[in-house]
């Protein structure tokens, strides 16, 4: 019995895995979209997007057989219930990708004289997506308390954007539909940010049983 | 055991009622200071969101006991999965509102000139709460279709105001900053818009067992 259980352990922890990298996926996909302007590349995250649910749905249901038929306890217990709150994060991850392919799609971004600068704040939430993904495959909390400290990292980004476009925005810029749709990207970022500290709380929880999600 | 098994049932469905209320209240409570420019009001949505949050955890909680300890079937079981998804809807409706309390809460707002509309939108999106949550205290499937229908009034709203905003920074208003929090103010009440279809969608999945959650 306990042979089994183990067995579905590591299968939900493959399947967390998988879809991690589906996420990660998302984000890379659309940050080279958004710095080379690829619109074409941006139409095609809807197919990685519809496999990012399709995975959560099927982790929610290995989670969910988990608990019903083999009734853990402790830290299994936790574990899973971990899990089965992190794919919506991990989904929402998703979306927020989707919503700036979208932008890209539109294509303003290709008219965009003078392009804003994203690179540093990808790269930032891409590492904690990565990091806390990480952190739940290795039960490693140090690596979770990490991510949550890249949090303030990825604000003053957010922020220092935000002002650029403020900026730009006061200073008279005929882009004013461009620079909107920055601001939203922007936000998007940050976004992903925040789900990525949700994780790394959920991996904290899953090790301590203590938890506090606060967006 | 059944006798027991029911009255958990009814005690996670006034848990979900009270929660609904309180997201409710929330987005009233920033509405009214929305509309008002009531900053004072605005900074009391921290205690309630803690309340929201809180109460996520206890109906989780209801929820993974009586997964565990019950191992229910058939519709019981999806009322229970589609409980523990909803809630994760709801707070993200009691954050969105946080989001719009707390650019309210800078005070840009009390110097515009020209205040934008946020009336219809914000009506929109309440009755969509309302009526989504109503939807699952009554195993009523008409009403949550419903729902779903008002997902593109609100889509439409969202768009309308997006545009006014664009108009006004491309006739040059010198209060850039004011309507950029404006569109950001648009768009989360567009997502709690979102929030309110998932959950329209996860009181179909309780009732017929099919799911189909796209944002």
């Amino acid at each position: 019995m306990r042979a089994y259980f183990d067995q579905q352990l590591d299968l939900l922890k493959d399947e967390m895995v998988y879809m991690g990298g589906l996420c990660e996926d998302a984000i890379q996909l659309t940050v080279d979209a958004l710095l080379n302007g690829d619109i074409k590349r941006a139409k095609t995250i809807n197919n990685m997007m519809s496999q990012i649910s399709q995975q959560e749905r099927s982790i929610e249901n290995i989670c969910l057989k988990l608990l019903m038929q083999q009734q853990p306890v402790a830290r299994d217990l936790r574990t899973i219930s971990a899990a089965l709150k992190m794919v919506t994060d991990m989904e929402r991850i998703g979306i927020q990708a989707c919503e700036i392919a979208e932008i890209i799609s539109v294509g303003n971004i290709e008219q965009a004289t003078d392009k804003v600068d994203f690179q540093k704040i990808s790269d930032a939430v891409s590492n904690m997506v990565h990091m806390s993904l990480q952190a739940f495959g290795d039960k490693d909390m140090e690596l979770a308390n990490e991510v949550l400290k890249y949090d303030d990292v990825v604000d003053n980004l957010f922020c220092d954007i935000r002002g650029d476009l403020i900026g730009r925005l006061k200073s008279g810029s005929n882009e004013a539909e461009y620079l909107m749709d920055m601001m939203m990207i922007d936000k998007y970022f940050e976004r992903i940010g925040d789900h990525a500290v949700n994780i790394a709380k959920w991996v904290n929880f899953s090790i301590t049983g203590e938890i506090e999600i606060v967006e």
